[in-house]
């Protein structure tokens, strides 16, 4: 894979994207944005990888947009779009389909959701705006001793995006959330582990070791056809109303992988006491229940 | 703005509302509900209110409903209405058309729910029942040491009122909210803080102080129509099922506020390196698609 | 209650349920499955038990599935059913009307969630698998300094059973759940203190007594109606998008409970500071309109 904004990795069955645009503190721009979107494509469709993780070139884990470009950066009227483009037509309504309606931070987030791998977030500097809100939908997130991060939005005049607002509130509660974006202000990273943002806050040239290290038990202990389901079951179980849905998925779920291969190694493995060898890869084997919801559209 | 129970302040951009019945540790009654209701009203008209705190005078918070009236207190025929009014009918239904049918907290509640600007309560005292429940629709809380709550329903023969049962557990999580209300005991400032219910405990004599500087960050630095905003995106996006429906709403306001004065005066601002100055208001100039949902009825 | 591999006892209006097979570290079975939630049963129908215990008799709180039995312990065609009783059929589709489609673990875990009795875990030693997955849907968990639990199911090449997807992230959040069941590593009492799912970490003789005092709180303040009501309004209400769907059904208990007996007593003992007398029981005196909400069935 080929790419100009970001640096792709796979060693040891862990994918490292690295944010690389070091000169600007790593900061967004549209081609790191599809970049990013189609680098969670590969580490899908590459059974060689196990766990991802997202960490940023030099001083800073992700700056955000570029507001040194200007006061317009976040029209989209006058920021590469022509103003026949606007999907608020003139009578006030908003048009859905097109390309230009929506958030690209979104666009992401949903990418990132729709992970069949873990994805953890290595924060090795400051991160704002979409710099912080693209670390919500990862999995795991932890922190450098020099990691900041600041929900930024209603200082800059905008509001939630890459879907922080429904994400936020489930990472860190309603209050923490609100405390957070109506303040606006960068925060250090023990308070992004005292506020549960963060798992860990580690010196800083620990980061990526600590990183490998959460990834490496996963990927020697653990059957990848399991985990992309199980990735899938939890962050969309926090939409069921009721404990009768998940059981619905995980009864179909507990048959299914308790009949494969996968189920048998892993018990051996552990009356064996030896890590397992897994046969089921994602890229083959997912159940064919699989996706079990319908995939929301756009509109 | 004039009233009998509460005292209502507006300074610095801050409102300041008090219950003020400190005789009766500022015991709840159906006047004092009203004027709860009502000034939520003015805060959210009144554009020179950026954010609004809620305190005591007096040693309690709020004594919740005044049990020295008897023991008929929570009979709402025997209080005030005549058998007539009952919304239970003969035949054992329910009649939600009644104005006796809706629990008064409840009607509280989601008025502060439904609130444009912040809200901060500052806890000055003891708090229990309705005085505990009215604290949870705000948005921070933060407690002087010598604050107490108690979620006493249990203790009382009743049940969860306020609209706690949704509250409740959307904050401090199902565990603790179950504990607290099956115990039925009034908690000290400190176990309040680690159940994560108020975000801070300070000394008595510094409560608004603090109160008023959280309030004074989002005064001085945020837009407030970003706020008002982003503070139905959090909330309402706690009753969404999948982040594609954030997605919506953050796109339609990302590309509305984008193209704001507000924007371009953020990003100048933050270049400048000085306070902004935010010329869009919460009276003149929310977007047109808001509010975004359909207001539920209760029947 | 005549049982087998459970010890089922009541004093004090307390129950306590014991896990009994203590050579196996009370592995489950189908038949301590059964046992299980047939005890449910039997604590709700005896007004006598006001709160119930869960723990584990000997070294071990709950193995799970007795993995000793060999490779095919998940696999339902080798485990006791015939190859034809699978739910999967020929063309890959699921027959959600068999027996064998339901996971055993979900059937307990629904059981517990529709308890009317407040439920205390008291976790005695390690509990892995179900034996970790069965105390989600209880309302208040302890730890024994020796306790260790572990959401294996990755490693056993298997999903998230017994409604865990459901209930793991809405006790310890969305992070710390995949973090925990991604590793599935065993955690030892004071990291599930830490990660709040258990609430207390106690020296392992002062278990049961702790557990016991908790529930002496509970028996001795409290109205049972009021619990069993508001059991099942904060665990349902997890499940509402908007407070006003709580709103309609606490003004439908404030109204019923407001006249009731209890809260009277309620009142008066609060008023004499003498510890209340409730007459009204769970087995008598629920108000007709519970439930309020329409039982999910399996399909």
């Amino acid at each position: 894979m080929n790419f100009e904004t970001i640096r792709y990795e796979v060693k040891d069955r862990i994918a490292t994207v690295t944010l690389n645009r070091p000169e600007v503190f790593n900061a967004m721009n549209p081609l790191m944005m599809n970049e990013l979107i189609a680098v969670f494509d590969e580490t899908d469709r590459d059974d060689n990888v196990r766990v991802v993780v997202v960490t940023g070139e030099g001083k800073g884990f992700c700056g955000g947009a570029d507001l040194t470009k200007g006061a317009d950066i976040f029209d989209k009227n006058k920021n590469g779009s022509a103003e026949t483009d606007s999907p608020i037509r003139a009578d006030g309504s908003f048009d859905y389909s097109k390309e230009s309606a929506r958030d690209g931070g979104g666009k992401l987030a949903l990418r990132i959701f729709d992970s069949l791998k873990p994805v953890i977030g290595a924060i090795n500097g400051a991160g704002v705006g979409i710099g912080a809100s693209m670390l919500l939908p990862m999995d795991i997130r932890i922190a450098s001793e020099k990691a900041r991060l600041g929900f930024v939005y209603a200082r800059r005049g905008i509001v939630f995006e890459c879907c922080s607002s429904w994400f936020l509130p489930r990472l860190v509660g309603i209050t923490k959330a609100l405390e957070w974006s109506f303040s606006g202000r960068v925060m250090p990273a023990e308070e992004l582990k005292a506020g549960g943002l963060v798992s860990e806050v580690v010196p800083h040239e620990q980061l990526l070791p600590r990183a490998y290290e959460i990834a490496r038990e996963i990927a020697d202990n653990t059957a990848p056809v399991s985990i992309a389901l199980m990735r899938q079951m939890a962050w969309r179980g926090l939409g069921m109303s009721h404990p009768m849905e998940a059981h619905r998925i995980e009864s179909r779920g507990i048959c299914t992988r308790g009949r494969s291969p996968d189920a048998k190694e892993g018990v051996k493995s552990f009356v064996e006491k030896r890590l397992p060898e897994f046969a089921c890869s994602v890229s083959q084997d997912m159940p064919d229940y699989f996706p079990w919801w319908e995939q929301p559209t756009y509109s």
